[in-house]
């Protein structure tokens, strides 16, 4: 196995960054692995916004109810973005375009979301640490004031890096059998039954973290969660309509 | 900079691989990087389906309109599965729940692109080429009858894997000052005269790349591409409503 694949085997969320400021070179060497990354008919329908006001910073800090994202650390904001797009087309003369549609909604995503994980493993290799932040949509329209995003541009997750000022335990994640299946989907249920020692294992993990926190198994995760969607979240389609995305 | 970064950055897309067959181990490897991949809320909502029937890949093939998907390689679909946590649900006595909803899309979306593109990173540590396939999508109602994907899943993106049986040039990349901002979005038009010198990178590259290929610049593939949408693209919405997504 290679270095390289160790790292990611080894991949873990880091919450917590010391002080020590990252050089303005190794942003600017993060920003070329994002650019190279593969997108979808080369149209590179996404951009990055560097967050490094610290009033802005508290304000997403306070949109993620997180408040470690105004600590330390660098924090990126991945945008999937036609606007530019559709602003080259208008330029040369075209008045009507398809960007508005849910095909090209998902290629923007889709761009965004593929370049964010490249910047991870890259800062990862760094020996940074990394913690992807879906937590901004909590208010993805006080987010989209924030930054000035345009027509046709959404904020689709967050990233903040920096040097790790705290060491984890591995999360244990889902075996095999349950997410990688030949030729078609197939999920052999009852999966509760077939869950209980994955259940074990989890819970184990929360109880090693901290003493103060929850100790919790995999399926009461899953369970708590179906129900609970933050009072925002709710807003998502009208932002994204808003926004001029997944109009057909 | 290290050679992990160094892979990133010389990144290009394999289109043509050799015979060699990929390793089961190897394919377990890379479907071990992609559970290690961050993930929303810990609830990993994604799922990795292996095409090895000969007749299945062809089929996607078709779909995707690029007869190489049907040749040598590994072809992965993955999969923005909310299915599996809404079974655990039900499983725990929850008869309704949030899953529909766009940010339980969103966030499924994310997982599986998340680990998409550590495996086309890992895939690349090993020497690997790689093609990610956004063309599934082009007849995704017919993907997801194939691969008998159930409610509240959705294949979101293919990747070929396989032994480089070509060369290709790299493909310059959109300059930074048009996709990196800071604190908010900014771009200041008109980008046209901006892109002069860009578009004549991108021209030479499509000269130099083969000779029977068209010589084009981004400009005009963006404008081209805003009017383009393959026909069943415009189902896409439908679809995802049908898969029980984006209802609310």
């Amino acid at each position: 196995m290679n270095s390289a694949i160790e790292h990611q085997l080894h991949h873990r969320t880091i919450r917590a960054f010391t002080a020590q400021e990252i050089p303005a070179t190794t942003i600017d060497t993060l920003i070329d692995v994002a650019r190279h990354t593969a997108t979808s008919e080369f149209l590179q329908a996404f951009s990055v916004i560097s967050v490094t006001d610290p009033q802005l910073k508290k304000a997403i800090a306070a949109i993620s109810k997180q408040t470690y994202v105004g600590d330390n650390g660098h924090l990126f904001i991945f945008v999937a973005d036609q606007h530019r797009n559709a602003q080259i087309g208008h330029e040369m003369g075209q008045d009507e375009n398809k960007v508005g549609g849910t095909n090209k909604f998902l290629a923007a995503a889709s761009d965004a979301i593929l370049a964010l994980q490249n910047t991870v493993v890259a800062a990862e290799s760094m020996g940074l640490g990394t913690v992807v932040l879906g937590s901004i949509l909590n208010d993805a329209g006080q987010l989209i004031d924030l930054l000035h995003l345009p027509q046709l541009t959404f904020p689709i997750l967050g990233l903040a890096i920096g040097y790790p000022d705290q060491e984890p335990q591995y999360k244990p994640r889902l075996p095999k059998k349950f997410m990688h299946f030949e030729n078609s989907y197939q999920l052999s249920t009852p999966l509760i039954p077939q869950l209980k020692a994955y259940d074990a294992e989890v819970h184990e993990y929360y109880d090693l973290r901290e003493a103060n926190r929850r100790v919790d198994t995999f399926t009461n995760q899953v369970n708590r969660s179906l129900l609970n969607v933050p009072e925002k979240r709710h807003e998502l389609l009208q932002l994204l309509h808003q926004q001029g995305f997944l109009l057909e």
